[in-house]
C-alpha cells in the first residue's frame, strides 16, 4: 500500500515517517510540510540521515491524492477538519492525528476546542484506539487517533469500567508525560533550564483530553462516565505514565481484577500487562515502553480505601501517536497489526 | 545554642549539617557516624570541602549529650527508638527525623513498622510540622519530624481538609519524588542507568507515610480521614510534587479557597501561596523550591467535577527533612523561625 | 545461523540478544548467565517482555558448542580469556566482547590488565573494527571487538592520523560517555543522586583503552602514535562522543579534509559523514545515533592553531560493542553487514 | 553601599540580583529591564517570590547613578559598550558583565565581535577575575567580568601557563557546559526535547572566549599563548567542567605541580585544589559547586605522554559570572571578599 504523511515536520511526524520507511508492506509515497517544503526529511528529523532521500513538497491535495492509499494527517486541531474533507472525496483513506474528528458530540467538541466546520463528519470518524474499536477501524475511511494522554488513560481505566465495579464519579487520572508531547514548538516554558528538574502541573484541570477520555469510558460503562484528570509535565522526552486511581464499590480480589483484565484486552498484541512480584520493574514505567508500540498496564489493589491504582505506560509518541496511527493502516489494510511496529524498545536508555 | 548531629553521613545528615554550620545562632559541636568515624565530613559531603575541618566521631550518649543542648537524630527506623529515651534521659531536647515516634497509635505504628520497644514515648513526642504544632514544639523536648511525602500531603491537604467541603473518603494524594529520597543506600534500582528516565510507580499502595497524613489530616478534621497515596519516583534528584485531588462537598469559589488558605497558614514564613495568572511557574513546582525551606502550595478547581487539586511542591531533604529540624530548633529555642534557613533557592537549576 | 550469547545479564548482553532476537537470518539458541540461570530473559531486560520465552541456563561449554555456530561472549576480562580456547578448539566462532584479544602485544596487555594465560592466542584473534579489518574478519575464527570509547576513537582519528598531516605526538582525544558503560554492576559512583548532573573526570589518564587506541592508530599511521586519552561521566544514559583534537603539520583545507574521509570510509554503511551548514545537528551528537549502529563522524578546521576537531559519536552498547558484534557476525557469514541493524534511531528521545 | 543591577531578567542578572538582596553589606537599590519595566523580579525570577516586593524599572542613567554607588551590567555584548561610557561619567562604579571591556586590543575584540566604540576605554577597565588582578580591582573604576567558560579556563591554565613547564603552542581546552549558559533566550537548539540527552559540539573552533584566555594566559606566561578551545553542551543547566590537557616540556612531579598551584593561589578563597585518593569526587565536577561562588581545581599526571591534565569546574552563573562580579564589588569596596559569597552549595543535586 502506498502511504503519505500531511504535515511531517513535526515529532509525531517524524515517528510516523520512520515507520513507515521500514514498514516492510508500506511505501512512503509522499511527505509534505508547507515550512520545509523542498527539504531533505533529515534536515528536520536527524536520525533519518543517510536512511532516506525523501523531500519535504508542500500539500496539495490532488497529488496526494494520487500518490496515496492511506494518507496520515498530523496538522494542527481546527486546520484538520478542513482537510480531511477533501481528502475522503477523493477516495483515500484516511487517518488523522488531530483531535478534529475524535468527539462525537459537536457540543462537547466545541466546549473544548470551537466552532467545528465540518459537524456532519463526527459520526463517520472511528475513534483509533485499535483495542476498542477494531472492527469499526476495518471498514473505516476516517479514523481519528487518540491523543496520547488520551490513550493511556482510556486504555488502562477501561476494563475496570466496564465492569461497574468501581465508582464511575470518583475516577482519578493522574498522568506524567515528558516534554515531546508539546511538539517542536518551541517556547519559554520548554527552554532546557527552565523545563528540567520540574514536576510540572501544566494541565491539571479542564484538559481537552477530558472530552475523549469521557467519550469511550462512558461508552464502555454503558452509562455517563466523568473523570478527574490531571496532567504533568516531568523531566524526560518520552513517554507517559497514567496513574488511574478508582474505588471499589463491589469486592474484588487480586485474582478476579487479572481476570477482568485477561478478559478484556485477550491477544490483544500491544498491550502487556505488567505485574511483577519481584525486580525494579514490577509495575509499567515509561522507561520500559519507550521507542516500542506496547502499551504496559498493570495494578495494585489498596484494601485499605479499598481502591484500585492502575498504571498505564506508554510512548507518547508511538502507541500514544504514530504507532496506533499505523496500527490502524494495518488493520484498516487486513494485515498482521503488528507489521512494521515490533521494534522492543532500548534497556537501559 | 549548641547543636549535634547523631547519623550525619546520609543525605539529610548532610544537609542538616550545612544548615547548621551555617547557623548564626547555632554552633554544630557533634557529628556523629558509626560508618565513618574519624573522616572529615567533606569525605562524604563533598560540598563542605573546605568548609569545615570537623570529623565524624562514633557515637556516645555521655560525649554527645555533654556537647549539645539540641541533638538530631538521622538513625534508621527502629533503630531510634532505643537511642531516644537515653538522650531524653540527660535532659538534651531531641529531634528525631525516623519515623518512631511520629505516630501516636502504637497499633498503627506496629502495622507500618513492627513492634515499637518503648511505646511510653509515643504520646510524648511532638509530631513537627512547626505550621501545625508551633504550640506545642515551642514546649517539646522530643520533636518527631515528619517524613518528606507526608510534609507535602500534609501541608498540602490540611486547610482545605479543616473546613469539611471537601470528601473526606475520597482524597487521592499522588505524589512524585527525586531519588535523593532514596537515601545515600544504592541498589539496583538507583542505578543511574535503571534510575534515569522513569515514572515509576514505586509505592502506590501502603506507602508507610499513609500512618502520620492520616494522624495528622484526622486530628485536623476532628474525624477520621482516610487518603488514597500513591508514590512515584520521577527523573530528578531533589524535590516532591504532591497532587492532591479532593471532591467538593459543598459550594467553594477560587475566591472561598483562597480565603481558607491564608486564614490556615496566615502568617507562616516558609509556606507560599502560588496562584498565578501567567507565566511558566503560575503552580508549585518542586524546580522551584529545591535548596529552601519553602513549602509552595497552590491550587484549581475543577468545576466540572467539582473537585479541587492542590498541588503542594517542596525540598525532601530540606523543608522535608532537615530544614523542618532546624525550624523546629529554631521554634523550641524560642528565636526567629526563620534563622538560619533563608536561601531562596537557584534559578534555573 | 544459530548463536549464542554466553553472559547475556549485563547491558552489552541485552542488547546482542534483542539484535539477535530480531535478526532476520540468525536464530538465538542460548542464552547463559550464571546469576540468572533458569530465569526468563526479561526479568534482567525488561524490554524483552512479552517478546520472547527464552530463560538463562548455565554456560556449558559442550552445550553451547552444541547449539551454535556464533558464540558472542560478554564476560568480564580475565574470564573471557580461559573460555575462548575451549570454545575455539569444539570449532564455534567466537566474538569476544572482552578486552582479552584485543591486544597485539603480550607486554602491552599485562602492563594495563595483567598477567595474559593465553598469550598464543593474541596473535590469532582479528581485533573487530569492521572497517578497518573486514578481510580479516570475513576469515576469522576469534574477532575481538573494540571497547566502546576505543571504537569512537579510532573511528573518528583514523583517518587523518593515515595521512601523516598531524602531528601524532600531540593527538588530544577528550571523549564523554553516558552511565550505561559502567554496566549493570551498581555503586555509589553509579548511585542516581550521586550520577546524575555530573561531568565526572572518572579516567583522564591511564585508561586501558589507551592501549588498543594505539594498536590501531600505529597500524594505520605505519609508525607508532601515542594518544592523550581522557574520559569523563556525563549525564545521560547512552551514547559516547569523542573530541579528538589533532595539530596539524600539513596545510589542508577542508575540502581536502573531507576526501580524506570520504575516501578512508567509502561506501561503509555505518559511517555517516555529518558536517552541516545549518541546523542544531550541524556536528555529530550522541543523542542522534542512540539505538543504531551508527558512527557519525564530523570535523571543525581551526585555522587559528591550526588544528583540526574531529567528533566521533556513537552508542557505546550498540556500535560501541553489540552492534559492531553482530556486524562482524555478518561479515564472517558472508550475508549483508548491515543485516539486522538498520534500527535508524528515535528522534527526540 | 547601594547596588544596582542593569539588564536583570537574565539568568546571570537573577542570580546578581539574589545575591546582592541577601548580601550583609550590600543594598540592592534598582534593577532595571526594558522588557519587564513594572513587573516584579519574581515574575521572571520565580525563587525570588516572597523573598522581595523590587519591581524592574527602565534604565535611567540619572536615576541609575543616584541611587548606587556600584552598578552591574547585564545588557548583551555591544549595547554595553555604549552605557559604560555614561555611567562612568557620573561617579559609579561599573562591573561590566558582557565582553566589551575584556579584550585590551581593540584588533582583536573587533575579529571576534566587530567594531568597537569606545575603543579608549579598553585600557582603562580592568578584567575581572580577582585571583589574577586583585590589587587592580580595587583600584578600578570599570571592572569587565570575564566569560564563564573563560573563567574555568584561565583559573585552571595558569599556574602550570606561568611556569614555562609546558608546551604552549599546544594547549587544549576541552569545556562541558549546562544550558543556562545559553541565557534566557530560547530556541530550537535549547527546546528540552532537542537540548536534552545531548553532547552538542556548539563551538569547537572559534570561540570567542578564545580572545580572553589567549590575553591572560600570555599576561601570564610572559609571552605569546595560543590555546585549542573547544565548547560542548551537556545535559545539565548549570556548571562548567573544562579539561585542560598540556604537553610537558620539563620533568615535573606530582608534588612539584601540587606546589606550583599551592604557590600561585595562596589563600584564594574560591579557590579549591581537589585532588583526592578516594572517593567519587576525586577530582573536580560542576556538580559539586554549582550554586556556589567556588571554583575546584585539580589535575592528574600521565606519563605516558608526559602530559598533565587539569580540571576546572565552576558553576557559570556564579563563579562564571555573578559571583565573580560580587567579589570584585567586595575587592573593590575593601571589606572581605568572601562576603555574601559563603553558600557552600547542596549534595545531593
Amino acid at each position: 500500500m502506498r502511504a503519505g504523511v500531511v504535515g511531517a515536520s513535526g515529532y509525531t511526524g517524524g515517528d510516523l515517517v520512520r515507520l513507515l520507511l521500514f514498514h516492510p508492506k508500506a511505501e512512503l509515497t509522499c511527505v509534505t510540510s508547507r515550512q520545509f517544503s523542498g527539504k531533505y526529511l533529515s534536515s528536520v528529523h536527524p536520525n533519518l540521515r543517510g536512511i532516506t532521500q525523501i523531500k519535504f513538497e508542500e500539500y496539495d491535495v490532488n497529488r496526494v491524492s494520487d500518490k496515496c492509499d492511506y494518507v496520515f494527517l498530523n496538522v494542527p486541531h481546527r486546520a484538520s477538519m478542513n482537510i480531511v474533507p477533501e481528502l475522503l472525496q477523493t477516495g483515500v483513506k484516511v487517518i488523522d492525528l488531530s483531535a478534529d474528528f475524535r468527539i462525537k458530540s459537536q457540543e462537547v467538541y466545541e466546549y473544548y476546542y470551537g466552532k467545528h466546520e465540518h459537524p456532519e463528519l463526527l459520526g463517520k470518524s472511528v475513534y483509533g484506539i485499535s483495542e476498542l474499536h477494531k472492527e469499526e477501524i476495518k471498514k473505516a475511511n476516517l479514523v481519528s487517533c487518540p491523543g496520547c494522554l488520551a490513550s493511556s488513560a482510556i486504555l488502562g481505566a477501561a476494563p475496570l469500567v466496564s465492569t461497574g465495579a468501581v465508582d464511575l464519579n470518583r475516577i482519578v487520572i493522574d498522568s506524567k508525560v515528558g516534554s515531546s508531547a508539546s511538539g517542536r514548538e518551541f517556547s519559554l516554558s520548554t527552554h532546557h533550564p527552565e523545563r528540567a528538574n520540574v514536576v510540572r502541573p501544566y494541565k491539571v484541570t479542564n484538559h481537552r483530553h477530558t472530552a475523549e477520555i469521557e467519550q469511550e469510558l462512558s461508552a464502555v460503562a454503558g452509562k455517563s462516565v466523568k473523570v478527574a484528570f490531571s496532567a504533568h509535565a516531568v523531566d524526560m522526552v518520552r513517554g507517559i505514565l497514567s496513574t488511574i486511581h478508582m474505588f471499589l464499590e463491589k469486592e474484588l480480589t487480586e485474582k478476579d481484577i487479572w481476570s477482568i483484565f485477561r478478559e478484556f484486552y485477550g491477544d490483544e498484541p500491544f498491550i502487556r500487562l505488567v505485574k511483577q512480584k519481584t525486580g525494579i520493574y514490577r509495575l509499567p514505567d515509561p522507561k520500559v515502553v519507550v521507542g516500542t508500540n506496547y502499551c504496559d498496564i498493570g495494578f495494585e489493589l489498596d484494601e485499605h480505601m479499598p481502591r484500585i491504582v492502575v498504571l498505564s505506560a506508554l510512548d507518547n509518541l508511538i502507541k500514544g501517536a504514530s504507532g496506533q496511527a499505523v496500527q490502524c493502516m494495518n488493520i484498516m489494510e487486513g494485515i498482521d497489526e503488528t507489521t512494521g511496529l515490533t521494534f522492543p524498545g532500548l534497556h537501559p536508555y
